[in-house]
């Protein structure tokens, strides 16, 4: 383990502590509940050590930003949690969704709460009218972002620049939000603060390319999702789209068919559960399999993956060249670690 | 039209036109929509008022607290997106609920996006961390309130007690934050804020014991719910559990079937659409037209509706005492007014 993995680990502890005893206040047992068991759920905790390493980067205090740091997980918690409602998604990071181990009402209200307790959170930080409206605006994005996904599942026409539009808000932009709040709070220049804004953007898109490549080819088990649950579900990933865009004829036909998938599913339903499955004609274990192979074969021979892979290569070089501006220090060392990791992460 | 009302009607249109202004941001069109559905759709705006006239009664300007008056109204909405979904709510206002007219991705997320902002809207106030730290425990109060409803959903054995406290959290807060955040915009003093705040909460509590009692006495084309709607799904109102304290024998035990309508309900269920109604057995028009007449009359002759109207009387006076520690001024003759008008609103 190099000091770089050491810091990541002792920072990931802090963070996992803090965000641990925050749910504390008077309210229904079932929603107490549910709130402690996604903030102990535990991953990978990358936004909240980018505010704590990017504050430290500029000359700050890691104690001055972890109410900060707290507050960004807490918030990324909260998408979470509503996301997978939306997504109608059983299990996340290996464990059942708080929709599926509780009911919908207890995830859109611990959802609602986690919300609440990252304000709370945020309000203790540094520098706060700034801190304050890149924490709103990250909010605002990130919802926005997921507004666009859930518009994608029933058009058939998006775009590679639709796309990226969408995981720019959807990811990206609380990201870019974690690393700029941190050198907001140790008191970083503008410089500094648009160096490391920009850091975490370009990491941010390597971050989501790299999910969208992890879904073909990861080991299921680190990955903690199954993997082809994206052509499963039709989602129009970076590898569909440039897929689409790079093959004709019959290959095309047989990538139209994913893109297809949920169009024709009628978005003006209450029952969403019921309408988010109707095109789907229910289809066997093998047949699922098979396709997953197919089309997998696809996104290798389109020349679609080995484009992912330089795109998350270049992203990752660019987010570690904004660095450059910052002076030399352990925690730029460590940042520029991070970002390499992510880049060869397989879970 | 007295003068009072002329300006409650002058202000109203002011929040109106803010807040209509608010929803331009790039993202989904049906998510843009159902916020712009939500927020268009009038209502008394009773809170964004009052944080108008409390910072015009500790001699701030309107002007300043347009924001956060328009924060509080979105926020307030967004909670009643997402209620309306747990609640199962068909209609609201007299149209229907965002999860009826689009579906319960939309309301999620248009909720979620509602209060992003309320959060944007609140960040141009003056006094920020104070305003944004009522604010944010304004929120969280709620979400507590509404997780104590769902709560008692499922349970046969609420007190008294434990409503005032569920009210208190879910209505109370969040009208005594928009007094106090207009005395803390406006320049007041501590006690100003604190006498506004109390004026606030007193305002709530007889709110909502109204919003009980208008359940079964209302005009049911003026409140735009249906009447007895409380009954039908055995929502523990003071009504209620008042009647339940005040009656013995055959009549308790019609009021024991009331109370115990949801809690054979499982929560622990995904499709919680399937569980809301499982326990309650398919009854006709008739049935619970029957039902509903005879439970008013035993909230009647119990002495409950009496009761209820007296707390509300002596809620209101407490209320409005309260204003005696500001100056008089026209602003401060409003907030009284409308204590008044509140007491005897019929919808």
């Amino acid at each position: 383990m190099n000091i770089h993995e050491k810091r990541y680990n002792a920072l990931r502890r802090r963070v996992d502590v803090r965000v641990r005893s925050l749910v504390k206040r008077e309210s229904s047992k079932e929603v107490n509940d549910a709130c402690r068991y996604v903030l102990s759920a535990g991953g990978k905790r990358i936004r909240a050590v980018l505010v704590l390493l990017s504050c430290e980067a500029v000359g700050g205090k890691v104690r001055d930003a972890l109410a900060a740091s707290a507050a960004i997980e807490i918030m990324h918690n909260f998408t979470l949690v509503h996301d997978d409602v939306m997504d109608n998604a059983a299990s996340r990071r290996g464990r059942s969704t708080v929709h599926t181990k509780w009911d919908v009402n207890t995830a859109i209200l611990s959802g609602d709460i986690l919300l609440g307790f990252a304000y709370k959170e945020i309000l203790k930080s540094r520098n706060i009218p700034r801190v304050l409206e890149v924490f709103t605006d990250g909010f605002l994005t990130v919802c926005e972002g997921q507004a666009l996904d859930l518009d994608f599942e029933h058009r058939s026409n998006v775009t590679l620049g639709e796309y990226f539009m969408m995981i720019e808000k959807k990811t990206g932009r609380l990201i870019a939000a974690s690393a700029e709040l941190g050198a907001c709070i140790g008191g970083g220049t503008e410089t500094d603060i648009a160096s490391l804004r920009k850091f975490g953007h370009y990491l941010g898109r390597a971050f989501q390319l790299q999910d969208d490549l992890l879904d073909v080819v990861a080991d299921e088990k680190e990955f903690g999702k199954t993997i082809g649950g994206d052509i499963v579900e039709g989602k129009k990933t970076f590898l569909l789209l440039r897929s689409l865009g790079l093959t004709r004829g019959k290959e095309r036909k047989d990538l139209m068919r994913v893109m297809n998938r949920n169009v024709a599913t009628p978005r003006r339903a209450t029952r969403w559960r019921a309408t988010r499955w109707r095109a789907t004609p229910r289809r066997s274990h093998t047949e699922r399999a098979e396709e997953i192979r197919r089309i997998t074969a696809l996104y290798r021979s389109s020349g679609a993956i080995a484009e992912a892979r330089r795109r998350i290569a270049s992203d990752t070089r660019r987010a570690v060249a904004m660095l450059q501006a910052l002076p030399d220090s352990r925690a730029r060392g460590s940042l520029a670690w991070i970002a390499h990791i992510l880049l060869k992460r397989n879970y």
